[in-house]
């Protein structure tokens, strides 16, 4: 019932850029095609396992440290392990990266600023707009582009549904998936 | 494949009273059923999610609810996550209780001080008498005797097969193991 083998899909990008409706749909249709996968979601986790650590620069590079060993530990057990983590630095990637080692899938959820800020959904934009958020990605803190991500999605311009199918594609390709299950196929379009 | 529900068996006990064969010996019998497990070994993990964590009261609290919250994540996708970590303070055993929930287990795993440091796999007791190692438990540090753990296994007195049996028979009547698997049956004796 498990993947051939694991990885981990470490989303990477804005707050509201929709790493998390992402990590939800792609979770949702591994499970019902029987795959185990788990969603590590940064904000959920920080209620948990990273508890106590704020958004500096050091706090956030060790909620990513534990983050990345975790989804290593299910990784290692096969799953499709997706984080779900804005990881703003260059450096997070890179140390999520050799953490994790093959299997490891840098995922840029790319939308624009202004798309994320207009979407908005926490409210969180706003308050930081109003210098009540220091250290947000975006407003009051940098956001690294990343230069050579494995997969992107421009979620401003493809569906999740189509988003979903990409990513399985890649995972087919990298041997997580069998080829058979047809996950990994294209869909015809409707 | 995956165990009917989780659960989490907390090992706690001396260093060198046999927490890490146990859950070693539990993990394989519970992999050759076909049932989910993980070892989380503190030792192991001290190389990884909780790395630059020592000894200190304040630093192994931590160390345990990082341990804690791990276990509580397999736990919550069907496994059998077995913590093997010496957790010397009721305070320890209560705050991973209460993180885990239901599905906690709390295994002591229990030999006398004089056959541990007997034992002395690793040379640690020699250094900790030598004054080399300050907060090890049982010399420089404290270990509270659980009042009322669920399970108690004396290994200086039963063999590892028959502490494992005990433990499947736990988990069964847990309902984390299905009853027809006749993994939770004592064995007939010899």
């Amino acid at each position: 019932m498990s993947a051939i083998r694991g990885a981990v899909i470490w989303m990477t990008g804005l707050s509201g850029a929709g790493k998390s409706t992402l990590a939800d749909a792609l979770h949702q249709r591994l499970k019902e095609a029987g795959h185990a996968s788990i969603v590590l979601d940064g904000d959920v986790l920080r209620r948990g396992l990273t508890a106590g650590l704020g958004f500096t620069p050091e706090d956030r590079a060790e909620n990513l440290r534990r983050v990345a060993h975790v989804a290593a530990l299910f990784m290692q057990q096969g799953f499709i392990a997706i984080a779900a983590v804005i990881s703003p630095a260059h450096e997070h990637r890179r140390m999520a990266r050799e953490i994790i080692g093959d299997g490891f899938v840098e995922v840029f959820v790319n939308a624009p600023l202004t798309v994320c800020e207009g979407r908005d959904v926490k409210g969180l934009y706003a308050r930081a707009r109003r210098g009540e958020i220091p250290h947000f990605t975006g407003i009051s803190g940098p956001f690294d582009v990343p230069l050579d991500p494995d997969v992107m999605i421009e979620t401003d311009r493809v569906s999740i549904e189509e988003a979903v199918d990409r990513l399985l594609v890649h995972l087919t390709a990298m041997g997580c998936l069998p080829r058979e299950s047809g996950l990994g196929k294209p869909r015809l379009a409707k």
